[in-house]
């Protein structure tokens, strides 16, 4: 049996290396490469068993494209989450200094995460933001000009591209947490987080009272955060991520009196808690990741 | 006197129209361009006086590197909100149909804002991102090939593009709620929002507590969202808007209970809703923006 696992390309995002560290070499998983996270997780039950999404980044907060497809439109569960280091690197197609180059091309994000280093280094040059780090990297291998793309470590070796600058992130402690999508979530381990999403009643306290149930069996909320609720401007649904898995006793009660006092609930999922090398996916696969770990650091 | 606004370029993009309805005309504005939201948020106090941005989306939610600008690096405040429609149109370079269409490019926002309308009537073609809605425009009028761009009605006329369909979104009730950026906020009119941010101690309970202080003043929250702290993964500051201005007796004793109970907290602004035509700008500009208003809807 394979497993066909969604990633989203080109070569040399930081997704792809998630894919690689979650399948780990391993020939059980076919590789399947989109263009969008939509249609990667239109396409999870059909197309492909699994898809690796980005989640959350410790310093740009939720992905939000993931997150509203699982609270509005997908059946999708989350199953494990990977939680991977972010580093930022300065390419070049010749060898240029720091003052001589016009222009750096990157997304967004990471040009965002590289603000102080091109302010105190490169004050002179344009920003100009791409669809993805590995389209800046393309960009700047196409032209012989004075430019310079940010992104992933395996930029040069995919594009050809020199790297003049390693770790230029702002914030050093820069990690991404990536899940794993599928039609189901994964068993109780003892190590477990659950993420569930709801809605209240439009009106002053809701929320604060929902809040409460969790409070009184002093449940570790790891994650709030609101997203739109399509509605009208100013009305939200919200994900809870709290520690436990949905099975546990105590935890099962507080989530049934929440969707008793909620408009809109929905569990995305029960799965275990990412620690360096726990769970190990499989005995090999672990020490596979262990190591790709070692290397991104 | 001259007041300085900065706005997010290039032409036809929703930032520049939001500019246009706040400026609406009048001559005492000189409109500075900016290629990136934090440039232009730095750029407050020194190269400009004012900045429009935008802040939130009642479809995507929250625009994250404004808020967090807000949050961690700028001492500038809210003045002034404003919430503008946003339509999706498609363009093309010469007349095609929509099945002839190979490649829809634009800001992914817009892309996916436009999903369900690309896969019932072009299910074939591409979708490519851009870093903004008027780059789509530019690629489509550069190139003699069955391309679409997505973006705001104004695209066609700035690009010599043609308009082949209309109000593409898939969600009707889709505004962007933007904000007016300055080194003061606003004089209390009797019809205000405040914005703050905080962060709580990292236990069970600690925003359970300070919802709390709302809650029994049974004050509005219009808003709750929570950014990362940067710190590490799993620890929040979280925005709260909150009906009423910061002078007003109660918001002012409830505030500063929420300041002593928490880690971090700071005032964004105190500024008046958001109406149609509400708060007159001035007499005539009011006007100006509900014709303006109009013609968007």
């Amino acid at each position: 049996m394979t497993v066909r696992v969604g990633y989203l390309g080109p070569g040399g995002t930081f997704t792809e290396e998630a894919m690689h560290v979650y399948t780990a070499g391993r020939e059980i998983y076919t590789k399947v490469e989109f263009s969008s996270i939509p249609e990667m997780i239109y396409a999870i039950g059909t197309k492909i068993d699994e898809a690796v999404v980005p989640f959350e980044n410790s310093i740009e907060g939720s992905v939000n494209v993931t997150l509203d497809l699982l609270i509005h439109e997908s059946r999708a569960m989350i199953k494990r989450e990977l939680v991977l280091p972010v580093n930022q690197n300065l390419f070049v197609r010749k060898l240029y200094s720091l003052d001589e180059i016009e222009v750096v091309y990157s997304h967004p994000q990471a040009l965002y995460q590289c603000r102080k280093f091109l302010h105190e280094r490169m004050p002179k040059a344009l920003w100009i933001e791409t669809a993805s780090t590995a389209e800046a990297a393309q960009i700047v291998a196409g032209c012989e000009k004075p430019w310079a793309a940010i992104g992933h470590s395996r930029l040069g070796e995919l594009y050809g591209l020199l790297l003049i600058a390693e770790n230029i992130q702002d914030y050093k402690n820069n990690v991404t947490r990536f899940i794993i999508l599928s039609m189901e979530d994964c068993a109780p381990t003892g190590f477990d987080r659950t993420s569930v999403v709801f809605a209240t009643e439009n009106k002053p306290g809701s929320l604060y009272k929902v809040l409460g149930f969790f409070a009184r069996e002093n449940l570790n909320l790891t994650k709030i955060e609101s997203r739109p609720s399509r509605k009208a401007l100013g009305e939200y649904v919200f994900l809870l991520e709290v520690e436990g898995h949905r099975q546990d006793e105590v935890l099962k009660k507080v989530l049934a009196e929440v969707e008793k006092n909620t408009t809109y609930f929905k569990i995305l999922g029960s799965y275990p808690r990412w620690q360096e090398g726990y769970p190990p996916l499989r005995g090999d696969s672990c020490k596979a990741m262990k190591e790709r770990l070692r290397i991104s650091n």
